[in-house]
């Protein structure tokens, strides 16, 4: 028999499926690109253009009136990111308490991040017109934490996910600790199960010295979930071995 | 055989794939349905709330300064839709010219629509917003002549789908003079195709008779339209013939 896929000879024991169901499952793989457009489509209409930062110092009323009604300051910036409250208010819960409600921020349309560099902040409230940015193992916690206290969680997933990927044996218990500050459940599991592969080397490690120092409750935690993986295991094999 | 798929016996004769392009299909199946799910989370976060239309009359200012800063108005409808500056501009690029440059608009942030109904307008406005809208007959070719109008050409594309889905031997010649009035031409060719199949009865009927009085000039083309295909026809049959 030929494979209506690869075109090759295939013998009964490498039987896949017969032609209709072939069929159907190109015309289903069809439907679901033509989907896929779709989407993209619709995505690339609703995404809008973040303001420019700064604005030309030079430029008339009139073309302000059509920018920003509001911005976003950093701390450690000269130059606010400008943005518009339309947009700040239907993406984070937060900005709009603070800018519905009769708070310094709705008045002025100023609202001021401390904790953030210019850059996460200019990528932050990109992100709120674009659903994109490009995130880095610096930015990338940054971020969440932005996301985390504005409450945009489609953007905190985003980070989370992206840290969750670059989670190694020697980031393991930093990954983990920040998880734990910020509520990524992910992110914890993955350092979690990494820290617990190296159990035994764990004590000599530097990082843990710190971490008992600055938060041993959290310490605690990470042995806690040790035992109970452990009686897991323990109570798997005792299973199997009464199943033999 | 046993089809891996449905279950189902089979012979030789209605094989389809093999196992291995089997099982790489339904892995890029789940991949593509993930991509949906994923594309579908970003649509979500992108959509905007369109502001509520009107605005209660008793609003205090600061409530008033979180919503529009400009509104869209109708003239048969005495209550303006409002509006974000932001969106106008970012989804039209005719809202753009008026709402960045020196013209009345900009000042005022007032833009008339005179030609839509309240309720046409309410439905092009929340597009912008949304992406989203409800298509019926009536709606959908109001809404296709504001999108051409202001060059918003997602929604332009979305309602002549819609109209084209719709097109029959009652409303073809209706559908092809609105699709050549207003360059669609998905529409056309659908409605073409539908007149060219019936054109023994074509001078017969009531829409053709006021289509000759009002735009001779389109039923020429339709007949040009039709001749070009009777050649081509018949210039199939020849080679066809010749090739017997």
């Amino acid at each position: 028999m030929f494979c209506q896929s690869c075109r090759e000879e295939y013998g009964s024991e490498e039987a896949g499926t017969c032609k209709e169901c072939y069929e159907e499952a190109s015309e289903t793989e069809e439907e679901l690109h033509r989907e896929i457009d779709h989407l993209k489509s619709l995505l690339s209409f609703l995404r809008l253009t973040p303001p420019p930062s700064p604005p030309p110092p030079h430029s008339g009323l009139l073309l302000l009136r059509s920018l920003a009604d509001a911005s976003a300051s950093a701390s450690a910036s000269p130059s606010p990111v400008p943005a518009h409250r339309a947009v700040l208010v239907s993406r984070s819960p937060v900005f709009k308490a603070m800018l519905d409600n009769e708070m310094e921020e709705s008045r002025s349309g100023v609202i001021k991040i401390p904790d953030a560099s210019a850059k996460v902040l200019r990528s932050f409230i990109d992100y709120l017109y674009t659903a994109e940015t490009t995130l880095d193992e610096d930015i990338a916690p940054e971020l969440l934490i932005l996301a985390e206290k504005y409450q945009v969680n489609h953007l905190k997933v985003f980070c989370e996910r992206y840290m969750t990927s670059k989670v190694n044996h020697e980031n393991a218990i930093a990954c983990y600790a920040f998880a734990h500050r910020h509520n990524a459940k992910q992110l914890l599991d993955a350092a979690l199960s990494l820290i617990i592969e190296n159990m035994a080397t764990l004590r000599e490690r530097e990082e843990y010295k710190e971490l008992v120092e600055r938060d041993p409750r959290l310490v605690v935690e990470l042995y806690e979930a040790y035992l109970c993986r452990q009686a897991n295991l323990a109570s798997t094999k005792d299973s199997s071995n009464a199943k033999v």
